[in-house]
């Protein structure tokens, strides 16, 4: 058994190193600042693949020139309601966290306001910006496209990203409802965990490469994730693409660039913010009762296995999030050592 | 082999013969004309399930006083980019189609616009609503909840409505892309199928009572249809809940009342109407270009299986609307019998 040594911060430290360790790698302030809060609530959440251990990886990519610290944003408002930001290749949640600020403006003011994105890259995780927005009392639908890892079905190629689709509730008396979903059965991940432990995977996760169902771990990490549902989860991924790449103006299906195979490209990938300010809906406390009383439906359902709790979606995340504020979040010593190096 | 007698009739006829049939039954005109046109796309489209049969069995619950005929819908805006509409429990596609025209004024102001709708009921399939804005060159997601048929991920009683959900978007040089897809693996008649055939259903279809997944068609009609991807469709489902019941004002979760059990009661369903108006984000000819390339990708896919065709979501549907234009609507004699009995 390995023992992995850990650092507890609390969120101001950890932010403060974010922003530091991002405006060594040439960052400006106030994409720092966006940026780094995305991050330390990921690691809040203890989505820890897609907090701040990714200033380092980002670094990477600004110093071969894959991102571009110095980017502009540019945003247009072709309609009231509307806003449309080309990032011009800066670091993606950077051009979210702008994003989310611009969709809520037009929000306010319309009652519904819409970020199309383009120019991006990888944007974090959504949960961060369903939760930023919840905390103002707006309900989200928060998208973005990615890399090709999904065949369309009936096909034997990946030309379709696992695109992650979020919706996110405020809940004035309590936690806010946030669903973070991607569109595959399952990560990887959990087929190279099959494949280590020399089980056999379920039909429904993935294909090989001729794009036919398989239960063999090593023929599926040759093929491709199925997505959930079969043709319905290949509809959900390709109606995201559409709305976050497509119309957005960004690249969609197989022009958006690998962020793996090609570090130095600019992904051009595309994200959707959406916004609808609640307030104008009905009054707060209408919605705190409401809230609760949804979420208490749902956790008293009698239970299939006594020990298997009734989750909310995000429930386990907002869990995290309030013993980080409490506690302090708990992280890899090597990763806190490593910001505060490239911090200086 | 049974033979159903058919009987081909153009779209105008089947319109009149709708809108007929629903003045026969106490619709106002303007209600009438908003309902036959989703249900007579709906058979356009070969989705007879929600096609004008409906108007025959809108009819039962009409005479019980399940709908009111002479509903007047009340429409506020609380917001420019907002409507908020009250069907008061009038006929469901009827609300949804003045619903859709709301939105539409909505999106034409602001860029984007959003309709709440509560005091409704089965308001049709989303596509025929879908294909219609798409015609005007908005892009859309529509959502509605449901009577409650599946268990959330770990409980053991239904909680949740198979909530349809879909995305369309406008294609100037071709047909639309539509999604139109309730939650569940499989609907209820392909276990009541494998049942027949006295066939065991995969794991991922449905569970018993007990909330555990069984292979047992019988005790799966016994038990819960399970949503795509187990708890990622319970999330879908759920957060489709929270956009067009609660945040609509409309029952949620156990508050909706079934159709079937309660088909006098009102049952306050919600639905929510998101359009977007693609031509602010790019000149037509450009997203004619988009669409096409688009397509052409998924399209081109090398095949898994070379007889099975890659298709696009609502592919099916749009050829099926395509060839009623040409060559008619064909329906069963009987329902045309019954129409025109009913017409007078």
């Amino acid at each position: 058994m390995q023992t992995t040594e850990i650092a507890i911060l609390n969120e101001a430290d950890l932010l403060g190193l974010a922003i530091a360790g991002l405006r060594a790698l040439g960052v400006e302030q106030a994409a720092a600042e966006g940026a780094a809060r995305i991050l330390v609530l990921a690691d809040m959440m203890r989505i820890h693949t897609h907090g701040t251990a990714r200033v380092l990886s980002y670094g990477e990519r600004l110093e071969i020139g894959g991102i571009d610290p110095k980017a502009e944003f540019e945003v247009t408002s072709p309609a009231p309601a509307v806003r449309q930001i080309d990032g011009r290749n800066g670091l993606g949640p950077a051009i979210g966290a702008r994003a989310l600020d611009e969709a809520m403006e037009a929000a306010r003011a319309c009652g519904v306001g819409i970020a199309f994105v383009r120019g991006s890259n990888h944007f974090g995780p959504i949960a961060p910006y369903a939760y930023l927005a919840a905390q103002q009392g707006f309900a989200t639908m928060i998208a973005s496209n990615a890399t090709t890892t999904i065949a369309p079905s009936g096909g034997r190629e990946a030309r379709l990203g696992n695109n992650p689709l979020g919706f996110g509730y405020p809940n004035p008396g309590g936690d806010p409802i946030i669903l973070d979903m991607a569109m595959s059965v399952v990560a990887r991940a959990k087929i190279r965990a099959a494949q280590k432990a020399g089980q056999p995977i379920p039909e429904s996760w993935a294909t090989d490469a001729e794009g036919l169902p398989t239960t063999d771990p090593s023929a599926a990490l040759k093929g491709f994730l199925q997505p959930v549902g079969g043709y319905k989860g290949y509809g959900l991924s390709l109606a995201v693409d559409l709305m976050t790449g497509l119309l957005s103006g960004a690249a969609y299906l197989t022009h958006v660039k690998s962020w793996v195979d090609e570090p130095e490209a600019a992904q051009n990938l595309g994200h959707v913010f959406l916004l609808i300010d609640t307030k104008i809906l009905m009054p707060t406390e209408t919605l705190a009762e409401k809230m609760t009383d949804f979420g208490d439906i749902l956790h008293s359902t009698p239970r299939a296995q006594a020990d298997v709790p009734i989750l909310l979606p995000g429930e386990r995340e907002m869990r995290a999030l309030n013993d980080a504020r409490s506690n302090g979040i708990a992280l890899e010593a090597q990763l806190v050592a490593d910001l505060r190096k490239l911090a200086g």
